[in-house]
């Protein structure tokens, strides 16, 4: 680890949660001195990763910082991979599809299909969900128990709606229903009015690399079987593409 | 500038370029000692910027890149303000629409509203293209005289086709074309069949922050008179909610 590589790192980090900051604020939350904060701000700036609003003493993320994120999706195999499905998935379910990998605790779109009725929908490539109370955060974790343990550990799970599964030891049972089905299901865990369902992906060293779902709304709720079977049969797919020896491939085999 | 913060933001700019490379490509790319790339790279890694790839000694761009990504486009406020014009314009224009910013010779995409006639498209938010070669770059160089003069300075231009404006004195032409109508056309410039139009945005600081326009299929060019006329107003009315003090502003008032 190099301490000026990690700081400015964290500099990067504080900017993504907070967006605008002041070259102190920054330094007060790093508890860095600003002249240290300075020195990698300017680094930063230098290559477009930081930007100085105009007329403003505050910092926020730089235009190099998208060029990077758009690079990334388009090196993820997990996503080249998935669009065909993904594409195929939306049409014969009706619903918006989406695909997504896990950070720590987090959830993150790589893929967003829009419901195909030609409603107007933000798109939600790189947003976060929430790992513990998504559809897609549960088909990953119950394959891959180290992260899953890792996030239990910390105590409750974080409540988002009266529906979240906050418990561990439910939450513990409820991946195992998971790998039962190799599905998850989400009702209203994560947003009201929003349910969903997804199956896991894997590659060919045999890991859970990710998930793919879609999105219903609590009124179509429940799914016909013939949506979860289409969410699954998506996953074994793009699975098989990914040279996976099998589906669902137990964790820990 | 600190140096090792330097290097590391290099090392994600050759994984940016080349994608997929080893840890002692990276360091001969950058002529460093592979055990300074190792330092960085394990620090990157261990935030989540950097991916090794499974089963290979190659390291590619993490998932970590495109949250800041995302973060960046969230706190854009050209963006914001040009989402509800940019589906107005789609509309009124029936072509696809895409508003731009500056990096230092290509042009980011920050959003993309798609052709509103249901067809497949990609999406092509962080994607970059060519600044002299396309109507949104010239819309924006054209009230960015540093800029374009640092464009034209390393001689002639790059050729994408055969219509590409390639002489420094042909293309600072081209731009007082663009100042006079406050409009920038493209022609087969930086795509075959792809032809478009596009008009600069500025902000309360008098400074041109990006540009809006129209892609237009060679088959239903040239544009008509109220698809200029609509691009113009679109970049008129978002450089008003950005506190503009007029539309265009002439460079270096």
């Amino acid at each position: 680890m190099i301490q000026s590589v990690d700081r400015a790192i964290r500099v990067l980090g504080v900017l993504q949660a907070e967006r605008h900051l002041s070259l102190s604020e920054i330094a007060a939350r790093l508890e860095l001195a600003p002249s240290t904060v300075h020195g990698i701000i300017k680094t930063l700036q230098a290559h477009g990763l930081v930007l100085q609003e105009q007329g403003s003493a505050r910092y926020r993320l730089g235009p190099a910082v998208l060029k990077l994120g758009n690079v990334y999706l388009d090196t993820l195999e997990l996503r080249s991979r998935s669009l065909t499905w993904a594409g195929e998935l939306a049409r014969s379910t009706g619903h918006a599809v989406r695909t997504g990998v896990l950070l720590p605790d987090e959830v993150m779109i790589v893929h967003h299909e829009p419901r195909p009725d030609g409603s107007r929908q933000m798109p939600e490539v790189g947003i976060v969900i929430p790992a513990h109370a998504s559809a897609l955060g549960k088909a990953i974790l119950a394959y891959a128990p180290d992260q899953a343990r890792a996030l239990e550990a910390d105590g409750p799970l974080r409540s988002m709606t009266r529906d979240t599964v906050t418990d561990p030891a439910e939450f513990r049972a409820e991946l195992d229903r998971v790998r039962a089905d190799a599905l998850a299901v989400e009702q209203e865990e994560a947003v009201i009015g929003e349910c969903g369902l997804a199956a896991p992906i894997f590659d060919s060293s045999r890991t859970v690399v990710g998930a793919i779902g879609v999105v219903i709304p609590m009124l179509e709720w429940p799914a016909p079987d013939a949506a979860t079977g289409a969410v699954r049969e998506a996953a074994r797919a793009i699975s098989r593409e990914l040279g996976a020896p099998g589906w669902p491939v137990p964790p820990g085999r």
